[in-house]
Parts: structure tokens; C-alpha cells; sequence
């Protein structure tokens, strides 16, 4: 039996994994970075197939990860968590350094960033794990917290995206949904809610193009309230 | 450049992973634990080739980890952090449950416990990566917040063992050590000084199965302070 409460006494950082190049990078919101040698210190990073991100760290053989401050808001969030680099330029409007691999390294909102060069891939089933051997890392924020998943689940109320090796536990999240009794409907990413008894628009009738007022997420990333 | 303070900005747990049967088993203590896949919810644990519990694991096909409370006392440490399963029976005067592979699982001083079949081996270097799929796992104590490592090292002032996959900054624990500037010993398990203008016997004339008063680690783990 497993007790799926259970799995929320595993301890993660926040990161913003990223890589490509000057003309074209991506980077997504990844819990699974750890180190897993320390001669060389080699760090390994959890990655789903369908990731547009994997593209880019397969092609270049290189990736960056930056840690996530405590603060980081929901439009990072929104931006990196939420949303595929394949419909977005990501980097567009990014704060970002190259430095050993010409990987973008995101520098906003975040406490340090560690670049690694590939040097193993693993096949772990709908993931891919990227082993890297750190070539380069820096503190960019000493005075700040790193965030930690639970800190974001438990104090940000975020709830983790569909193509996350967490496992999701829907039915709770359901469940927490239902406890609401009016139609509303809520973001997904940074829980926004667009309440039609206050707003001059029935929330299907807004345009396709709407976004988030808070976080710049799509109309797609709402879930309808019971 | 790497930095190594920036290693500290990356969060984890610690957990006690444990395999073998009933009439011999072992367990270490580890952080890199985490999740790889949703579906199925695989776990993956970072396991030194050196250390005596892998052997357990590659032998029954099977590895359980327990989440560590905050709370968790120098004696855990000391009896999983920093001894050979090769010299001591860690099962014995430990609560163990044995469930669905028949491991021996720690409840001990943890939160929550995960049993996992064993479904894949990376090969790391140093290291090896099991990957397992959860079985079964159970919440222990749900009024205790799990022990990170920053917390560990930060508020419990505990150093990382020779075998762990993080990187140790061995520079910069020489460098604390020698702000110290009278002739003592200090237990690298929980801290304890044995400081010799205060004690009958030189630490060199104490027994070899001399013991650390406060935690039980052996007079090996013990440094000299200059």
C-alpha cells in the first residue's frame, strides 16, 4: 500500500534547469538535481522525454541549473514551469549569462548556478536522467533562501506540473478543489481565481489569448472550480 | 570556477536506506533520494560501490529508506552515518518493520518509510544509481517536519562521511577546525570535544575501545584540533 501523504516527507530543491545556445535556449522547473559523485562532482538532473529541453542538452551535450530562490514568483513560475519553450522563446526577457559551454544560464530570481558538461544519459523510463560534471557555479544571492519544494508546495500552494517525476496526487488535489462551492475557475499556477459572479465576462467567453492578470499563464492552465 | 559554497544552495533530504533479510541486514545514511518517474513512482538512491549496504540491495533485489525526523539524535548518526555494516550488526537494538520484500525497514527517529523492488542499476563512477519502484510506503510520524540537509548541517553542525556523493569541502572544515587553538579532540559524529586540560588521560592513552561519551563513535572518529 502506499501512502501517497507520504511522498511529501522527500526533501527537493526548485530549480530552473536550461540549455541551448545564444540563438535559441530553453529552461524548465525541475525538483530532481543532486549531486552523485563527489570525485569528479558529477550532478545528475531528471528530465522528461517529452521535455523540450532534453532537445537542446542532447544537442549541445551541456546544461546549467540555476536554484531557485525562496521568493521566485509566480511569473517564473508561470514562465518556466508551465509553459513549453516550443510555443515561447523563454530566454526572451530572461536575465541570462554564457559562460564555459555557451549553455543560457538564468540568473533572475535564483541563488546560484551551477554549469555542467554532459557525460552520461540514462534511460529511467518516461525520464531521462542527465549525468553532468560541473565545470562552473556560482553564488548569485548569498542573503536569500534557496526554495525548497516544500516550501512551495506548502507555503506558495503551487501544485506541480503534468510532466514532473513527482507523483501527482489527483485526487487530492481534486478533492481540495471541490471544498470550493461557487463557479470560479482557478490558475493553475500561481491559484489566481477569475470568479464570474464579480467579472463583466463568463470566463468561456473570454479570448483565446487572455492571460493570467497575476502570472501570464494561459487560458489552458485554468481549471474550472466545482 | 566552482564555487563551493554554492554547493550548500542545493536542498536535500536524509534518509536511512536499508536492505537485506531478517537475519542480516544494513542501512546508511543518505541524501541523494528522489523521484525519477510518476508513472510508475520509481525512486532512485546514490549508493558509494565501497559501501556494504549496495551489496544487499545488487543480492535481494530490493532497498527500503526511511525519511529522518528533524529531531534525529547524534546516536543515529553515528551507528548509520559513520560505520561499516562490515564491524557492527546496525539492525540489532534498531525497530525494524519487514513488509513486502522482506528488507529490513528503520523506523527509528523517521517520518515516513518508502519499500521498493529494485528495477534498474546505473553505474556512476564512484557511485551506483538504483533505481527502484515503490511498493509500499507509510507515514511514521506526521507531527514531525523531515530533516534536510541544510538543517543538519546548519543547526546540528553534522559533517558529511568520507563515502557521501556530496561534494566535501575539505579546506574549508580544516579551516573551522583550526580557529580552535588549544589541544583537543573532537568527535566528527556529533561534535563532542575531548579536550585534555580538563580530562585525567591524554586522548593517545585512552582504550582502543574507547568510546565517544556522547554519541558511541569509535576513537577513529575522532580529529585532532590544532
Amino acid at each position: 500500500m502506499i501512502n501517497l501523504q507520504s511522498l511529501y516527507k522527500i526533501s527537493y530543491g526548485l530549480y530552473i534547469v536550461s540549455s541551448g545556445d545564444k540563438s535559441k535556449g530553453n529552461g524548465f522547473i525541475a525538483n530532481t538535481v543532486f549531486q552523485v559523485t563527489a570525485e569528479p562532482p558529477n550532478f545528475a538532473v531528471c528530465c522528461n522525454k517529452n521535455n523540450y529541453t532534453s532537445e537542446f542538452i542532447k544537442k549541445t551535450g551541456a546544461f546549467a541549473f540555476s536554484a531557485l530562490a525562496r521568493s521566485a514568483s509566480p511569473e517564473i513560475f508561470g514562465k518556466f514551469g508551465y509553459r513549453s519553450g516550443k510555443d515561447l522563446d523563454k530566454m526572451a526577457g530572461t536575465t541570462v549569462t554564457y559562460e564555459n559551454t555557451g549553455v543560457p544560464i538564468v540568473l533572475d530570481e535564483c541563488v546560484a548556478y551551477f554549469e555542467c558538461k554532459l557525460v552520461q544519459t540514462f534511460d529511467a523510463g518516461t525520464h531521462l536522467i542527465f549525468i553532468g560534471e560541473l565545470l562552473n557555479s556560482h553564488i548569485i544571492d548569498d542573503a536569500s533562501e534557496p526554495l525548497t519544494y516544500s516550501y512551495y508546495r506548502n507555503v506558495k500552494k503551487g501544485i506541480v506540473p503534468k510532466n514532473a517525476p513527482t507523483y501527482i496526487d489527483k485526487a487530492r488535489i481534486e478533492a481540495e478543489l471541490e471544498v470550493r462551492n461557487s463557479k470560479k475557475f482557478r490558475c493553475m499556477v500561481c491559484g489566481y481565481i477569475y470568479d464570474e459572479s464579480v467579472e463583466p465576462v463568463k470566463f468561456k467567453d473570454l479570448p483565446d489569448n487572455w492571460i493570467c492578470p497575476v502570472c501570464g499563464s494561459e487560458k489552458s492552465e485554468f481549471e474550472e472550480l466545482q
